[in-house]
């Protein structure tokens, strides 16, 4: 890495003037890397603001910076003591993801403000990308400034025209929302909110504020993604909207008394991130965010973290055949106090051993079990702190025996934590329950927060939840597991740093085909470009049966067709993806379920084929350490036809596609089930052109003859 | 124990009548044991009252109860559904205490209570005994009420007369305040919560709001007191003041968000608290508190629960000759990141010996050691989360030969874990913590609680916190280490419960003699009145160097006389004394140190001899085991006689008496170092007469010859 120090001109893309004046100067630095440049101004008030182009054209107008503190203004008053400026150009290797090298290609500019009036230090951080910028806010060591509390963040964001945005509402609690697409002048969550009763809490003080990663398209043709890269100790960021002038600015998530955070110089705040380029492919393949993130924090040896396909007792309960809990309530017991058997449980040992069973003869390295511990009678809605034991099983779950039995057959059990939200709870037992899947050999471990938070008036995402997702990923590390959390804050590539936290769901999953009116045909192809931004979902696609699936409700249905829920395995990237469906209903299907088995979680390449937020997408990849290739495509409501030029493939070679795709009378709503697969001999030179059904898609496996 | 359900006239004292009419009748039941009556009313509304008679003075006029909840008020519109009744005559055994046997006499009454608009049900409890009552709300098990918030309770006090009290403010976070004595009609805070800037943590939203134990004296002498027992998943009852009405009505400490508690049926509250006699020994003497309490939980192995003195790397920092941190500021780092060290760290290795070396030699049990672990460079008042490691040591504090060297001196070091307040990261720490006492033979700690609480947001007092503390007093049963919590919420007789929870500060002890402008000389003649009510106060008593020992301030002094320190390890009960003051201090003073040497820390009898709230108490004690007696005489500014019957002792035997009183000339201000010691013969027979300086006091010996 370069660094210069206030060696400016020697910095190719970089400018510094300023302007003579009777009032105090206002001053400019720009930086530019490819067709993306910033401007930091420092306004006549001493007020620092930035701007971001896409070549000629205005992405982010000058825009304000600054924080609010309990004790001071950090807004204005500002004057610029001095400048740094780095170049860097780098590549490392990730842990596991959708490329084998990643390259970290960017400029940055410190600008090192002072606030004489309070002689308050702060420095605005920026880094320029071909793909985006990002910037951030730090305090250095000072004397008059050591802990403080932020009130609030006065970044802002000030478009350059009424763009249509994919979005949804800016919860304190949840992500779980279906996405609203609309102008940015017409956003307001409010009817959302009150309609998503399917969401267990929801607290939105905001009609105007969304959640980030934030998805528009300008009508120029401009593919604009806001969010933030490595929230650490600081609460989440989402937007309130100003619907007339077209600004967004940050909306920290607060605490109970309605702080934002509380910090202690040396520190800095999370980037604030804006992923920017004329091709919606740039923006699902940008890199920006993970680059921002601090390198791997699990040193040398990571062979036990390992991506991964696993099934689980999971959608029999999400679709009520089976029961989380044991008894039917918490007053069935007998006469000893004994819970009463209510006979629906689902994680008892027979039928865990046929899961295990299942995994085992296709592959599968894991099985997720929920419902294994006790608790689950009176677990949900009452805001209880002490509600399960993370070690204590149900009388029918027997832990050695599946233990035996699951390393008897080289599958792996995945350990389920549900804390209901009661974090304060979970935080008092993680020794304990991390020291039991050392024990009884859960290299993995699903987190839940299925509800209101503990400490009470905490949100999911303020800045004290942030920190316990980073503990328990922490703790995990410590103990060689590898996580996957679940209501937790949206990512921001902290998996770059975590390795072992390999997913989380932060987002509107398969789950809601269960158990709500679902989520709509076009919900998989905005999901990439706005939940996934951050990092892997645990969406759990997979669903062979769809319909007549869920007990209580006959006639609900996934909204796709089979063929797109095997192409979600491609266009929705983790490295831990669920076989959600029940072995019977991939036994109806065993031709189709040969993609999923076959499916790496684990990617030497990827290539953005196609893609429209809210229309399509269509992605390649290149599995880890062969030269198989995997393609998904997938469409929204509307019939497309996918193409797939291969040329990314090797020129000297033949290979063979096997294309699972929607069979010509396919249709999700009314013929969900119907596929078709064909086999083609194919190379370099070959363009695969897939008819995909409205609601479909279609997954294909490209193999070296 | 005798048990009648609805055999109401078999059970003496008690009466049910009803008021034929027109409206819902009026019910009356009343309830008493020796001079004490209740009774319980229906009011014509369904509203429940209560009040309370000493014979036939009025002690509380007819006094609403109920709650509210976030959903229901459960203040009127009830009828009875029946009453309960039985009678309780038992002796049982604390495992340490004040007696080696406690009788627990009382008739117990339960309304239950029906709300027919809403079907809930609430049974009030009460229990009464022959000094004084207790009462509680149960929620039964119940459909219609399972989980529920309470937002306030009503229970109300009406007082019969505007009586004295001795009082401090009802503060959500601290206890330490000086007492004041008004009226209840003056009693308004405000003036001593501005002016006690000593006080780490302020918040009392309420100038009329009174902390308890609250101790009153009515015009007829008629003595009050107003506290609570067994303190469970609740928040602490302060009093809000009617000063017109004279009514006092139950205050409880918010939560972050202003509930009060989270509750689950069925379930039950606190019992309220009214000990009442026409004596002030008897008040002293009362063991209704801790008969409300429940068994001990530490089971039949109690031999590790061992009431000790102990000396401490303690009040050379408090005085400021020494300081926790070991580095003069978290920013004296050397070039690889190390702390320096100042040189003026208290807990080094060699001073810790010199503390073991001084306990050994005087045949004191434990050295505790504070400021031993790494974190205390910023440590204060700053509401930060992550302070404190809780097992790892400053460089030169060498636990491993402090432990060795400790045994090998037959002296136990006691753990000290301050967690400035940030009870999360204690928790997620305790596990280790507690492991670490195991290991390196720490079989108590004393634990603290300086600072604004994290979950922030959270007060001491409030039901989160009052949950904590239990937690950290089960975690220690489970490791078989006791517990001295300072600055957490005042006791309630848990250590019935707890045994191991042996002491709690939660009271303005000795140590503001060493910052502040320290406790008038009638303070210690209240504390047993007030704060002890509820239990054992470590208030480090045994000051010898009673003026000039403040570096920062040369002419500050402890305002008692050297005889009075002497005293107060007989007049204020602990298992757990500080045997406080540097060891050159009591090598100035070795016969005066005699008797902190000897004196017991668990009892067999104790006998209030005389006392009067504000103005004197002199009790005598007999050592658990053995026919050694002691008695301790204190007073407050005024000078005056004690007098001590000695009738307690064998009527056979002869005795020696040692008796270390106040110097002729003595006084607390300008000659407190001023003692002597004289031995005389006597017998059951004799009545000492021992004179006491202004702020002086006397203790005793007693052996039999």
């Amino acid at each position: 890495m370069m660094k210069l120090k206030k060696a400016l001109p020697l910095v190719a893309g970089l400018v510094l003037w300023q302007h003579a004046a009777a009032q105090p100067p206002a001053t400019a630095v720009t930086a530019a890397m490819g067709n993306v440049r910033m401007e930091f101004t420092l306004g006549r008030q001493g007020n620092p603001q930035y701007a971001v182009w896409l070549g000629s054209q205005p992405v982010i107008l000058p825009s304000a910076l600054g924080l609010q503190l309990q004790q001071q203004q950090l807004q204005k008053g500002f004057v610029i003591q001095g400048i740094d400026s780095t170049a860097t150009d780098n590549t490392w290797q990730p842990v596991w993801g959708e490329t084998r090298t990643i390259r970290d290609q960017h400029r940055q500019l410190t600008i090192h403000l002072q606030q004489p009036a309070t002689g308050i230090l702060l420095d605005v951080v920026f880094r320029v990308f071909a793909d985006g910028v990002g910037f951030r806010y730090a305090f250095p060591r000072q004397k008059g400034l050591q802990h403080f509390v932020v009130t609030d963040e006065v970044t802002a964001f000030r478009l350059a025209g009424d763009h249509k945005a994919f979005w949804i509402p800016g919860d304190y609690d949840t992500n779980e929302y279906a996405y609203t697409t609309s102008k940015v002048s017409a956003i307001d969550n409010s009817k959302m909110v009150h309609a998503s009763t399917d969401i267990a809490v929801r607290v939105v003080p905001d009609k105007h504020a969304v959640q980030t990663p934030l998805m528009m398209k300008s009508a120029k043709g401009i593919y604009l993604n806001i969010h933030e890269a490595a929230l650490i100790n600081y609460p989440a960021m989402q937007l309130h909207v100003s619907t007339d002038s077209l600004l967004l600015r940050a909306a920290l998530v607060p605490d109970a008394l309605g702080h934002k955070a509380y910090l202690q110089a040396p520190c800095h705040t999370p980037w604030r991130t804006v992923v920017v380029s004329d091709k919606a492919t740039d923006i699902l393949a940008s890199k920006m965010i993970l680059n921002l993130n601090e390198p791997s924090r699990a040193g040398d040896n990571t062979t036990w973290i390992k991506p991964m396909k696993f099934a689980g007792v999971w959608w029999e309960m999400q679709t009520g055949q089976s029961t989380w809990s044991y008894a039917a309530t918490a007053d069935s017991t007998d006469a000893t106090g004994a819970l009463i058997a209510s006979g629906k449980h689902g994680a008892n040992t027979a039928n865990v051993k046929r899961y295990i069973d299942f995994a085992a003869a296709n592959g599968i390295a894991g099985v997720l079990v929920e419902g294994w511990n006790v608790g689950w009678e009176d677990w949900f809605g009452t805001w209880k702190e002490e509600v399960f034991d993370f070690v204590k099983p149900y009388p029918d779950f027997d832990v050695q025996q599946l233990q035996q039995y699951a390393a008897a057959k080289g599958v792996q059990l995945i350990m389920h934590n549900e804390t209901s939200g009661a974090a304060t709870s979970y935080e008092r037992q993680m020794d304990t329950a991390f020291r039991f899947m050392n024990r009884f050999g859960y290299p993995a471990v699903k987190t839940g927060y299925v509800g209101r938070i503990v400490p009470r008036g905490e949100h999911h995402d303020g800045q004290w939840m942030v920190n316990h997702y980073q503990r328990v990923a922490q703790k995990a590390l410590q103990h060689q597991v590898t996580v996957d959390m679940h209501e937790a804050v949206r990512p921001t590539g902290l998996h770059r740093t975590y390795p072992n936290w390999m997913a989380s769901e932060a987002g509107r999953g398969n789950e809601y085909n269960a158990f709500s009116n679902g989520n709509a045909p076009e919900h998989e192809t905005i999901l990439p470009f706005t939940r996934l931004m951050g990092g892997p979902m645990d969406y759990t696609p997979g669903i062979f049966k769809l319909k007549g699936y869920a007990a209580a409700a006959p006639d609900r249905q996934v909204h796709t067709t089979l063929a797109k829920q095997l192409a979600l395995y491609v266009t929705l990237y983790s490295p831990l993806q669920m076989v959600s469906d029940l072995p019977e209903n991939y036994a109806a299907h065993t031709d189709a379920f040969e993609f999923i088995k076959e499916v790496p979680v684990d990617w030497d390449d990827t290539r953005i084929v196609e893609a429209e937020p809210g229309d399509y997408i269509t992605i390649a990849r290149k599995a880890k350490g062969n030269d198989n290739w995997f393609a998904g495509a997938i469409t929204d409501e509307n019939a497309r036809t996918a193409i797939i030029p291969l040329s990314f493939l090797d020129s000297n070679k033949q290979y063979e596609v096997t294309i699972y795709e929607d069979a010509a009378n396919a249709h999700w709503k009314n013929n969900p089930e119907a596929y078709h697969i064909r086999k083609e001999k194919v190379t370099a030179q070959t363009q695969l052109r897939i008819q995909l059904a409205a609601g479909g898609g279609a997954a294909v496996s490209i193999r070296p003859l």
